[in-house]
């Protein structure tokens, strides 16, 4: 595609517009397009941005995650349907933050999410983390925004493994949900990834199967003795589901809607929006600061910099008050 | 340890000149003050690297990476007895870029150093790459410099892990050495960590054991796959050595020299070490201006800015630009 095409083709205000009201048709593909640009770190972001800010729209955010199995896909599905029962746009965000291939990779399991294909309140999307510095941290709050701004009342954020990428979500949902399975070890291993100070929801999916009550209790007298409650306030709940056939779903929704509630109540809920506004405008001075030092790598700058800290003329850090000053002025 | 009390211990010019000159009881000593601050990114290091740049030092640096179990320690203290059979001063860095307790976690193979613990004309330190942002890219060439200025003609990096540690320790290193031992599964692992990439001299280690012919016939195999002479122009040999025995420790360190003269007769030394001071100073710019924004964290003028983004007040690409502002002025 040459860049007068990507021109031509590329009308910020139109799929903004498209994106966030009028034809229903069209939202889908606008929203997607849009995302897209995320994904791309596109320099168009800025002018998306400053377009969809006087919206201010805004989702309640939930993230979902678990280890490989325990039927995240299944349980998003299933929660997906809850909410649109109750009459709800919902968005999905399924995010790989480590590999560059996961949209594709994901597809796959995004079979599961076809009964709602069809349903213009859902916007599903499985988002790679490609092509920007800032990783996760940068890109799903862009997203976020998106989606909010196409109407979505709540937005589903799924991610993918083990690890920093609870953490990541955490720091970005209202809510997060950890999600098991009976049978995978995951009670022992929920404590050892952190995972009992990230969740405010823990649901045990396949209930139906040997070893789901075990989960359910190694959970709960690991909770009991972690004691959230005298952290925060928040009883986290043990919730049960099938997810493959839509078992538990609703209560799920229930218990999401009452953390809500109760994130409202006592100012949380506003806060953690100030808190991932924040974070968003943090990470994108920090990319814009990087790029402008990486745009140096390689220059003639910084090569002549390199070289009189060779010679012993200048040392390191006095080279770098010199490319700070080259970059800042 | 008071403000008073630390200011008052913390002599840098007497340290840097202790660690550059004069005594050797004193030096090693100094030395290891002085790498202790760069493991702390103190910020008297401004001053250290300030005092020791006139001094133009330079070391041949040496990359040494292989899993856990190849014998590192073990290879690395046969390679330090084989320099300073040469007359040559050495310095050994053991790095463990992800754990924040491995400074103490090595102290343990450390033992094996102990033959080299009262040769003032060595220098062994554990260092950990806590307590700054930007990793081993930034703390790294700052110890470099401590044990150029210390003397040492020879400084041994030595990283534990296989994956990204390789590759910033290749991008450090004048000569890679990757170290391999037989019934590891290693030769088919090599490939998929991408070590062969990174490796300037593969060392099987073990060579007593059965396996080690497989071992270099594997890897003979694959570097003829991927054909690195004409990339370059350097034929990657392949050692052996029962490095718990001493043997065949001076033919690394001869292939060291071969490559280190190949270096330096086509241009790559003086190469290798400019890219080095250009990643150090975009290492050390690039921290400043994190901890600028770092500074911001949680500041008024930041939670204001993100007030007005949650209100659609502004855009959070505008609100960067403010905040960027606020800290380039």
């Amino acid at each position: 595609m040459t860049t007068a095409r990507a021109r031509r083709v590329l009308d910020v205000p139109l799929l903004v517009e498209q994106a966030s009201g009028g034809d229903p048709a069209h939202r889908a593909r606008a929203v997607a397009r849009l995302i897209s640009l995320v994904e791309d770190a596109s320099p168009a972001l800025r002018e998306v941005m400053a377009l969809l800010a006087p919206l201010a729209a805004h989702a309640r955010v939930i993230g979902l995650t678990g280890s490989p199995g325990v039927g995240k896909s299944t349980s998003t599905s299933a929660l997906v349907a809850a909410y649109r029962r109750r009459g709800m746009t919902v968005g999905v965000l399924a995010v790989d933050p480590s590999s560059p291939f996961s949209g594709g990779a994901l597809l796959g399991d995004r079979v599961r999410m076809q009964e709602h294909a069809t349903d213009d309140g859902v916007f599903i999307r499985s988002m790679a983390s490609r092509g920007h510095l800032g990783g996760l941290s940068w890109a799903t709050p862009q997203a976020l925004r998106v989606l909010a701004a196409a109407g979505c009342d709540v937005v589903l954020i799924e991610t993918v493994g083990v690890g920093q990428a609870e953490v990541e979500v955490a720091s970005l949902a209202d809510t997060t949900i950890v999600l098991l399975a009976p049978g995978m070890g995951d009670g022992i291993q929920a404590a050892k990834a952190g995972i009992l100070e990230v969740a405010d929801l823990f649901v045990v999916n396949k209930a139906d199967r040997d070893g789901a009550d075990t989960v359910a209790r190694d959970l709960r007298y690991m909770l009991s003795l972690g004691d959230r409650r005298t952290d925060d306030g928040w009883r986290v709940p043990i919730l049960k589901t099938v997810a493959a056939r839509g078992e538990g779903a609703d209560e799920v929704v229930d218990a999401i809607e009452q953390h809500g509630a109760w994130l409202a109540g006592n100012g949380q809920l506003e806060a953690r929006r100030r808190k991932r506004a924040s974070d968003e405008v943090e990470a994108i001075a920090l990319t814009a600061l990087r790029s402008r030092i990486g745009d140096l790598s390689g220059s003639d700058a910084l090569a002549a910099l390199a070289g009189k800290v060779v010679a012993g003329d200048l040392d390191p850090y006095a080279a770098a008050d010199e490319l700070v000053a080259s970059v800042t002025a």
